[in-house]
């Protein structure tokens, strides 16, 4: 039996913990809240998150000790918000998470170093690369949790590893293949976010689905020239992770990145925009992040430059819309 | 004063008109049906299709004399469907399209002889092909009636002909390129019909955002192989004429071809469908060109095969795509 830890408790980890778990994989589920924890060892469901889930406690082991949930597991999966990553980890120590697997299940960078979540844990924890992996979808939860045919993308510098996470994952509706883009599949990851917060703003500022198709074929190209910036390894963007992660998130009602955007086409301030939604959408740091990056790798960056100046100089969306269209082709 | 015929009634050939009048040139607009042609020149609307336009007499001449209609004009825009290219224009003489550039708004093919509008034309009428253009997306008639901001691509083997014709076009919320491949451009505008049925019979069959967002990826790389097999040049499949026509269909609630899909995969026979529908979805013909078209080119395009099947081998949808998911990636 395959030993997991399972990092977080919001949606993503849910729907993480309800397929391993019902692959028969034990898996040690760590999550902040204690009252949490009670609810899901007394009914069996997440009390805030994809509330319909029933876990099989022979397989789930909820648990508020992040040390003991690290300790015991083979396969450690982060599934917290990018800016809560180093909070979360810091009752770890250094050698924590030598000789395990880690698997973010993360779409941000680490703000103001703005690195990626494998980079920040590869030199914090010495986890070398054949150890990381990342999870991209296309993947919305609440369409895992309602057991819907949807396919994972293990990006990884290691296949055969990543194909032996792909084995956990495979089931009656969840497909789960390797790649050999770590980086590229990560970086596309936090990029989407940022694309759906655009084509939010483009919501609210009344453009239509003319405009947004338009933006979205834009973004791929954005998103292919920073990625060869990056990272310049052949990679077919067309491909379930880089292309279809984007549009699950571009065209979802459900997306939060693109629900924060339509506040702020609306009018809203970035603050009563989170204040109204209770939460935050990572395209907000992710975007500060891939534009402080893109200061040294110089790419033509027209969206994520439209949606930086807009959340962090204030520049009316409306305005910079403007600008931004006549840019587009 | 420009001259351009405008041939068809139809949602897209009221927005053209609309977009090259307003620019004022002069729009001669050729549609089958007497009663339509009075009631524009009456009440200055089309009664069918885009009825909240207000058309200027001044520069729309609307007509049922196809000869005349030609006659009179530098440019033809021909905005019929596919399948009735050959019986609208049966009235013209071979030589009657001679020394005019012919624009194809269509986005179909010639059914049973299986060629694209524009080689018919070459053909049929010794029309070169540099004085033939095609438009493509991503562009909806009903956001171009709503003056909602939206580009065109105008794609050719002569860009300064199709750059005078994107002239004609631009406007304040209209923008338009040219691009120097006139085929890749149009069979991607009939593959996408296709794959909108496709996405509409997946919606029918109760597969959720996860599964379209993978089938639309699988959809660009199988486009990209019937593109390089077919036409094989260097192009940005990211571009707004090939992805993002794609996406504007695909993501339509307003696409027939995904209405027509979807009741499809509720389980409507092609005939019932059709019926509901009172109309024909072009993709339901381009499938079959496409298919048999690729007898020669032999790509592999798993979900053109799986909507054929569907469609004119009476395959059950549930039972093709059980196949065709697991040859997605």
């Amino acid at each position: 039996m395959e030993k997991i830890a399972v990092i977080g408790g919001g949606s993503w980890a849910s729907a993480l913990v309800k397929i391993l778990s019902e692959n028969k994989s034990q898996v040690h589920w760590w999550m902040r809240n204690e009252n949490d924890v009670q609810h899901l060892i007394n009914y069996r469901h997440n009390p805030r998150y994809l509330s319909g889930v029933t876990y099989d406690l022979n397989y789930v082991k909820p648990s508020t000790d992040l040390r003991n949930v690290v300790a015991v597991a083979d396969w450690v999966i982060l599934a917290v918000p990018a800016a809560f990553v180093q909070e979360a980890l810091s009752g770890l120590e250094q050698h924590a998470l030598k000789d395990k697997v880690l698997i973010s299940a993360i779409k941000g960078m680490i703000p103001k170093q703005n690195i990626l979540i494998t980079d920040y844990l590869g030199q914090q924890y010495d986890v070398p690369n054949s150890h990381q992996l990342v999870i991209a979808g296309p993947c919305h939860a609440e369409e895992v949790a309602m057991e819907k045919q949807s396919y994972l993308t293990i990006g990884s510098y290691d296949l055969p590893t990543a194909e032996r996470f792909c084995e956990l994952l495979r089931n009656r509706y969840v497909k789960a293949n390797p790649l050999d883009d770590l980086d590229g599949v990560e970086y596309c990851a936090v990029i989407k976010n940022i694309i759906a917060l655009a084509c939010g703003i483009a919501r609210g500022l009344n453009y239509g689905d003319n405009f947004q198709a338009v933006l979205v074929s834009n973004a791929m190209q954005e998103i292919e020239r920073f990625l060869h910036a990056a990272m310049p390894i052949h990679r077919d963007l067309n491909g379930s992770a880089y292309l279809g992660d984007l549009l699950v998130t571009a065209y979802s009602q459900f997306s939060r990145n693109r629900t924060f955007g339509n506040m702020i086409g609306h009018g809203y301030t970035v603050k009563s925009a989170q204040i109204e939604m209770n939460m935050v959408a990572e395209g907000y740091y992710a975007v500060q992040s891939i534009y402080e990056l893109n200061k040294k790798l110089k790419v033509d960056m027209p969206i994520t430059t439209a949606v930086y100046l807009i959340l962090y100089e204030r520049i009316a969306p409306a305005v910079e819309f403007e600008i931004l269209k006549e840019k587009l082709t």
